[in-house]
């Protein structure tokens, strides 16, 4: 199918720059001497996973077990499920052990493992687990040095488990704008892990794995001395939360969404699309950063962005483009020669991983302007 | 299915609470001698929908195209399709209504007007068209005294469209919590309707229907003189928007998403739940209102709110529930014991309309305590 042709919204992957991407940071953790495990939650799409493993990765990460039960059926076993699993779901867990799958849980806290332990227990079952280190204080996981650490490893251990590794995840990388701080923020997300899994040696538990990664800590990383894997999700396509924190360009960003314009309220230099936020999703990831996106970047057909407008205001069905610019906007009543009724125009979306979400599937476009479904699953 | 079997997250609707909302909504639009279309794009469920028409229901707003064919495939053939129509849309619409389908569509500039006539001209097609009316200035539609109201009526009435009414929706009424301002804004939407439909006629174009609605002025009309429908969507289930807005009790909200704790930061006060902006949505549609929920109140599984506590962050798959009051959460070291792990919580949320759209699926819940599910769609 041609671009013209797709009814809108939609969601556009552009193959040549997911490419791009992909090789990009394949390539970074080649030169740096791991594996490369990532992370699917951003694009739920064997398509685009089929890329990265063709590219290199070893295995994928998951958020939820649907992910990890829609890839093993499409034919990857290597599969770590980077949440700290609830008890209640250990039964989903064992029957995808059970299918061959090569699952690897992950806890950070001495109940979820005596409860993994038990079940294993009770179902003559060994779970690989992964323990989950807290190295930047920004969400889950046991802080290096914390007493907790090892008698997580020693419940899983004594009990029959397998301590498969350490995980970390620095994802207040998102708050920060300097090749500097994301700098030093991947050395601390290296050391922490590396710490942790020193501690738990140490004490005779064997974890080999050492698995950090958010995309910015993955680019900025100099050197990964101890560390066996990286994991990073929306690096394949990126969007303008990770353009602000300067890891991509505007050219770098491979989603974007297909919109037409419907109306216009001329008095108020606005033209009307009919992609709201139900198209871009509700995030706002650039509302605290130094350049705000409102609701995306307006591009044109061909990709080149609408400097100076911005999508600013979204209803479930509608959004609202006009000039970023909130005090010109009255002045801007040639928006309806500009922006005319049925032109078709490409939002360049906030967080990949959210507005992915809002569509069955993505629409991925040849360089030549042709289109191909990749379907894409949602729920849990 | 029990309760207490749901796996985690899960999108809950209270069956009870929902009757109560849709007979409350039902009953006000028949005093005011009303016909009533709800708006289904709030749950997109076939289930949802059967209970609104059962009370008295006449037809169904829709928010997209798949709304309609998805509605009409199950039997529902009265249809309006609320937002502005892209002439890149016609074909679809024409298929549906070709198939006995007696939907409606909507536009507010000539331009679509025009594009609408030539296409039905170009397949001997009439499409009957209802005028998008502006009476808050909040979106789209044109305001009553406008010249370009009769020359969208005149369009599409002398090229044998049919113009089937007029039509607003007073969404600003999001931005008030009095009752003074919302009987206000219900009179200013009413008026502002009746008006435009009174121009249409006095120039010759009968227009017989003129439909107002938003839930919170669709619940403060005192009176509709003129009016011949209303249209609401998100009643059905309410959220703590309309909570804040002063339209329901934490008590009248029916959809929550079901959550499990996996994890704490015993330090900072918090629980971590496997319920994320995922599943709650990235809506954060109290912060500008007097309480600012976070990402959702926590409630007890009987439904009974946890005062004091909020949703306050999320990541992809993972909520941060901790005391609302932000001062005080470091002293919260008992999280632990309060929300021991594999508790199950339900989580009121900001929007049911967006929360919903992050489910396949709703787990519809009996006063008893067993759930059958009810599918969802989306896309476009």
């Amino acid at each position: 199918m041609k671009l013209e042709q797709i009814d809108t919204p939609a969601a556009l992957i552009d193959i040549a720059r997911m490419q791009k991407n992909i090789a990009r940071m394949q390539g970074h953790m080649n030169t740096l001497g791991v594996a490369f495990r990532p992370h699917v939650k951003t694009t739920k799409c064997i398509d685009v996973v089929r890329a990265q493993i063709a590219a290199g990765a070893r295995g994928i990460t998951v958020s939820t077990l649907k992910e990890a039960e829609a890839f093993y059926a499409a034919g990857v076993d290597d599969i770590l499920y980077a949440v700290s699993i609830a008890p209640s779901k250990l039964p989903r867990a064992l029957a995808l052990r059970r299918q061959g799958c090569n699952l690897k849980l992950v806890v950070d806290n001495p109940t979820a493992a005596a409860a993994i332990a038990a079940f294993g227990d009770q179902h003559g079952a060994s779970f690989e687990v992964w323990i989950e280190v807290d190295t930047d204080g920004h969400r889950s996981g046991i802080t290096p040095e914390h007493e907790s650490l090892l008698d997580v490893g020693r419940i899983l251990h004594e009990n029959g488990m397998t301590v498969g590794g350490v995980m970390t995840h620095a994802g207040s990388s998102y708050e920060l704008d300097t090749a500097e701080a994301l700098a030093a923020l991947a050395e601390q997300e290296r050391a922490g892990c590396v710490r942790a899994a020193q501690r738990l040696r140490e004490a005779g538990i064997a974890c080999p794995e050492v698995s950090v990664g958010s995309t910015p800590t993955a680019l900025a990383a100099a050197q990964l001395e101890g560390v066996t894997e990286v994991r990073a999700g929306v690096y394949v396509l990126f969007d303008l939360v990770m353009h602000n924190i300067g890891v991509c360009s505007l050219e770098d960003i491979a989603l974007s969404v297909l919109a037409t314009v419907i109306g216009h309220q001329a008095d108020k230099g606005w033209a009307i699309l009919d992609a709201g936020w139900m198209a871009m999703s509700r995030d706002r990831g650039t509302s605290n950063q130094a350049h705000d996106f409102g609701y995306g970047q307006p591009c044109l057909l061909n990709g080149t962005p609408l400097a100076g407008y911005v999508v600013s205001g979204a209803n479930q069905e509608h959004g609202i483009l006009s000039s970023a610019d909130e005090g010109s906007r009255a002045d801007s009543q040639d928006i309806t020669q500009r922006f005319p009724i049925g032109m078709k125009l490409r939002i360049l979306p906030n967080h990949a991983c959210s507005t992915g979400a809002q569509f069955p599937e993505y629409h991925a476009v040849t360089p030549d302007g042709h289109s191909v479904q990749w379907m894409r699953f949602h729920g849990w």
